[in-house]
C-alpha cells in the first residue's frame, strides 16, 4: 500500500491553471499533488551568439525551488552565489524536452525562455516543470500566431514527463516525497503524445534494477502521461 | 487623474491569502492590486553565531523577484550569481522592519526567516513584502504558542508599509508601475499601529522636494497603512 | 550629556582638504571629526550603455573602507569577492545624492564616478562622503570648464548630508561612534543649500519614533549641512 | 558505414594503465580508442558531515577536462571560476555510478573520491571516466586490505559504461566524436558485471526514438560492457 | 637624463607619517616621491588554523590599489568580486618579506596582518608597501611590548625594498612610472639591513638581460635600501 | 647527502615527450624526474582586445595542477570557484618567459596559449612547465610554417627553466619535494640559450641569503638549463 493510498498505476491530481501570471507571454501554475510549478514563458526577439543569423530559433528553461518550497527551508541560491549541480541538471534536461518538439526553423529568430519555479515541492518537481512548460510555451506561440508573427505552429508534438520508481520492490507511478526518500530505483521519461521518448533517466538508488523493471517503469510513464497530456489540452483549449 | 483613476489617497486592492503553501510555519500571498508577493515564515531553533548563548531571538529576511515578475524577463540572480544592490537593500529593510515589533528575548533561541518571492511585480514589491512578512510572522507564532513552545507572544505591534509619491505634481497614495515609473519623489513609509514610524525612506528621482511634501506623503501613508493593520488582522484571525 | 561633550545641535569638526591626490580630475579629503573619507572623481569620456546616444551624461558612486578603517579590522571585500549589502546601499545612496544636483544634459556625454574611501571610521561615513564628494565634483567640473570643454555649469546646488539620531531620548546631531552604537533611532538626510530634501532616511533601532522626532532631526540636519555648505564652498573657492 | 570504418556492435580498442600516476591509492589511464582519461583514487580518513558517526563511508567523483583536450581550445573552468552544468551533471553520475557497487558499511569511515581527468577527448569521456574509475577504485581498495585496513572487500560488481546512439538511422556502439556530433539518439548505459542496471540515460537529439531502439540501444551496451569488464579484470589482476 | 632628473642611483624623497591612522596598533603613510601608500598593522590574539597549537605566531599582508590612485581609473577590485593575479602577486610578497625578519616563536599565537593601501601610485607601490609595513609592524610590535604583552622584541633585522630596472639602456634605482613604462628589465629587491638578501626578483620586459646587469641593479637596491633603512629607524623612534 | 643521491650540482633525469596528445597545434608531456607536465599550445587566429589591429601577436599561458598530482590531494580550483595567488603567479611567469623569446610582429595577429596541467608533482612544476611551454610552442610554430602561414620563425631562441636552493646549507641544482619543504632559499632562474637571463627569483624561506649564495644558485642553474637546452632541442627535431 502506497503511502497516499494510491494504486501503482494512479497519479496524483494533475492541475493546470493557464494564464496564472500576467506579464509572461504564456504561463501557468502546474501541479501533481502538493508539487506546484510556476512556468512562464518570455519571448524575446533575439536569440543565443551561436545561432544568429541562421534563421532560426532557440528554446531554453531556467529552474529555482524557492527557499521554502520543502519540507526544510533550503538556502537560496542567489544569496549562496551559485546553481547547484541539481539546479543545472533539471534545467538542461527541460530545456532539451522542449526543444525536442519544436522546429526551431519555423520558430523563426527569436527565443523563448521557460522559467520553472518550485513554489511547494512534494516529489516530481521536475516532470511537473517538463509538463507546465509545454503549456506556457504553446500559449506563447498562440500569442504569436494571433499577432501574425508566426503563420505555422512551430510545435510539432505534446511532450509531457513524469516519475516512476520502485518502491518497496513495486514499480510505481509519480513518486510522492515520502516514496522518493525511500525508492530503490527513480526513473523520469518524457514522452511524446505520439508513443515517442523525447529522454529516458532510470537510476539506481541503493538496488540496481534488471531490463524487465526499465520497461515496466516505462509502461507506467505511458499511462501517467496520457493523463498530462489530456490535462494539456484541456489548459489550452 | 491617476493612470488607475484611483483618487490620490486611494490604496489598490488588498489582498491576503493565508496559509498559501503547506511547509512554511506560517505563509501568505499578499497583494496590493496586481502585485503579488508570496511570503513564507521559516521556524529554526538556532541563532546566528553573534547570539548564539544570550537567550535571545532573531528575524531576518530575504527577497527575491521570479524573472518574469516584470514587464520584460530579468535575469535570474542565481544564475548571475549575485543577488543586486537593490535585492540586498530591500531584504535588509524587511528585516529591519519586522525585528522593530518583536521581542527578542521573547522569541527565545530561535530564528524566523522571512521569504518575500515576488510572483508579479506592479509597483510596491517592498511595502506588500514587509505587510505580508507580518502576516507570515504572526501566523509562525501562532503555532508557536499552540504547541506550547512559546507562552508570551514575542510580537509587540503591527506593522505596515506603503509607498507614497509625487507624481504629476500631486502626493500619491501606492505607486503602481506606470507611476513609479515617472514620479519625482518616491517614498517608503513603515508605520506601527500605535502610529510610530519604523522607518522613513524619501528620495528624489529628478526633482528634490520640500518638507511640507514629507508631511504630506506621510499623511497618504498613515491612510494606507490603516488599510493594510485590517487586512493583517482578518488575515491572521 | 554626549560622550564628546558636544551640544546636542553641534557638529564635529568639519576639514576638507581638496586636491588630496594628484591623478584625479577632482579630489578631498574631508573629516567630520575623526571621519577621514577621501573622494576622487574621474571623468571618462563615455556613459554607460542605457545612456548612448542620449546627448546626456551620468554621474555613479563607488564606496569602500579600508579594512583597518575600523576600530577592530574588517575583511577586506576584494578578498571575500563580493560587496556587502550595507557597501552597496551606501554607493548608490551617494550616486542617487549627486544626480539630484547634475543636469545631466548640460554634462555632456560623460560620466563622473565618485570613487569615496573611508580612510578611518568614526560614525556618519556615508554622509561624510556625499558631502565629499560635492566637491570633488565640482573642482572636476571647474577643470572642464577651465579647458573650455563645458561651457556652462551642469551643478545645479550644492548637497550635503549629514546623521542625526535620538539618543539617550535627545535627538542629537552628527553622531560618532559611540552614539551611533547605542542610538534608538538613526537618519541621514541630504540636503540642498535652497532648503530642498534629496533623501530622508530614518531607521528605528530598538525603539519606533513618532513623527515629532521625525521633524527635530530634519530640523538639526538642517544645522549641520549649513555648516558643511559654507566648508564646501570655501573648499572649491 | 561508421567514419571509421567499425561495424555497428565495435568498440574502439580499450587501452587501461594501472598505476598511472604515483602519489594517489589507485590510479589509470583508460583509453577508449582516442579519448583518454586519467582516473585517479583518493583516500581520505573522514567522511562528509551528514555521514559523520554512522560507521559509513562514501564514495565521490570529480570531473575536469584539460583546455586542450578539445578540437578546440575550451576555456579553463578554473579561470572561469565555475564548473559548467555538464561538468557538474557528469561528475553527479560518475559518483551515483561508483556507488551502486560499493557496500559503505565494509568501507568504514572513510571517502574515496574519484578524479576523472580528461586529457584527450574524442567522444565518451564520461563511460570512460566510469569504467576507468571502477579500476582505480578497486586498486585503492586492493591497497586498504594488503594494509589490513579493511578485511572485507566492499566493492560488490564490477560496473562499466559505454555511450551508443543512433546514427544514420542505425543503433551503433561506443560512439565516437564524429558521430556524437550528428547523432539523432545518444544513450549512455551503466551496467554491473551481474547483467543489472545501474543508469540509464536516453536523449533524443532532433529526432526522438521509440521503446524498440532503447531496447535496441542497451543490447549494444551490454556487447561493450562485457568488453570493458574483461579489461578492467586485467587492469587490476 | 632621467624624466625626473635623478642621477642613476637617486632615490626619489622618501616620507614617512607614523601613526597615521588612530585604530591600528601600528599605521604609516609612507611616500616614494609620488606614490603614497598607507599601511596598517591589525593585531589578532589568533593564528591561522594550520597553526593553532603550535606557540608560534603568523606575519600576513593584504593589498590594494584606490581605483583612482592610477593615471586612469581602474576598476575596484571588490565590485569585479576578484582580485587580480598582480594584486595577489603583490601580497604574498609583502607576506614573505615581512615573515622574513619575525622571529615566529617570540611573537607568540597572535597574527599581525598588514594592509598595504595604495592612495596614489607612480611606480614602485609594492617596494614602498614592504618599507612601510617594516614600520607599522615595529609600532604594533612596539605596542606589545609597553603593554607587557611582549617581552622580547621578535623583529629580527629591518627589512626594505626598493626597484631598479634598465631604462634606456642604463641601470637606475626607483623606478618612477614614466620609466616603469619603458624599461627594459625592471627589478625588485627585498633587502636587510645586515645586508642579506630576502627576495630578488628581476624580470626581462622586451629585452633580456646578463649577470653583469643583475649585480648592477643589486648595488643600486643597496644603495636606495640604506635610505630607506635611515628612514625608517627614524619613523619609530 | 641528499635524499636523492644526486650530487649538487645534478639535474634529475629529464625526459620530453614530443606530440602527447592529438587536437593541439603543438604539445609534449614533460619530465623532470618524478614531476610530470603535460603541455599544448593552442593557436589561435585572434588577440586580446588591447592589441587588435596593431599586427603584432599573443603569447599566454594557464596553469593547473591536477587535485592528486601532489601527495594529498589537493581541492579542485573549478570547484572551489577560483584560482589560488599561487597557480596565478605561476601562469603569469609562465607567459612572461615565453614572450621573451618570441618576436610578436613576426608571429603576426594570432595567440598561442600555452596549458601546463601537472599530471603529477615532484617539485619543480613551473621550471617544468616553462622548459615544456618552449617545446610545444616550436612544435606548433613548425606547423604554422609547414602550412606556409608563417615565413619567418618568430622565435628568436631557447628559453628554459630551473630551480635551484639552498638546502642543509649547500647550494643544490633541481629542487625534488623533499628538498624544496626543507630549502632555507628557493630560487627560479629562466635563461636563455644565449646565456642571458629572462626571470630571477630567489626568495630566502626562513633564513636570508647573501650576494654570494645568489650568484652560485645563477651558476648552477646554468648547468641545470644546458641539460634542458640540449633536451629541447632534440624533442623538436
Amino acid at each position: 500500500m502506497r503511502p497516499s493510498g494510491r494504486a501503482p498505476d494512479q497519479m496524483r491530481a494533475i492541475t493546470i491553471e493557464p494564464g496564472f501570471t500576467r506579464h509572461a507571454e504564456g504561463s501557468c501554475l502546474i501541479g501533481f499533488g502538493e508539487t506546484k510549478v510556476l512556468v512562464t514563458a518570455s519571448i524575446e526577439e533575439r536569440v543565443p551568439p551561436f545561432l544568429r543569423g541562421k534563421g532560426q530559433g532557440w528554446v531554453t528553461a531556467e529552474y529555482g525551488m524557492l527557499p521554502r518550497a520543502t519540507h526544510t527551508r533550503g538556502s537560496r541560491e542567489a544569496a549562496k552565489g551559485k546553481q547547484s549541480g541539481r539546479t543545472q541538471e533539471i534545467q538542461r534536461l527541460i530545456g532539451r524536452s522542449l526543444r525536442s518538439v519544436v522546429d526551431m526553423t519555423k520558430l523563426g529568430e527569436r527565443q523563448i525562455t521557460l522559467d520553472c519555479d518550485v513554489i511547494q515541492a512534494d516529489g516530481g518537481t521536475r516532470t511537473a516543470s517538463i509538463s507546465g512548460a509545454w503549456v506556457a510555451l504553446s500559449l506563447a506561440v498562440q500569442g504569436l500566431m494571433a499577432k501574425g508573427l508566426l503563420t505555422e505552429n512551430p510545435i510539432t508534438a505534446q511532450v509531457a514527463a513524469v516519475s516512476c520508481g520502485i518502491w518497496e520492490g513495486n514499480p510505481v507511478l509519480d513518486l510522492d516525497y515520502i516514496e522518493d526518500s525511500s525508492a530503490h530505483a527513480d526513473a523520469n521519461f518524457v514522452l511524446l503524445d505520439n508513443g515517442n521518448i523525447a529522454e529516458a533517466q532510470a537510476t539506481a538508488e541503493g538496488a540496481t534494477y534488471d531490463e524487465e523493471a526499465l520497461l515496466r517503469l516505462l509502461r507506467l510513464a505511458r499511462i501517467g502521461c496520457g493523463e498530462i497530456f489530456a490535462a494539456q489540452r484541456k489548459a489550452i483549449a
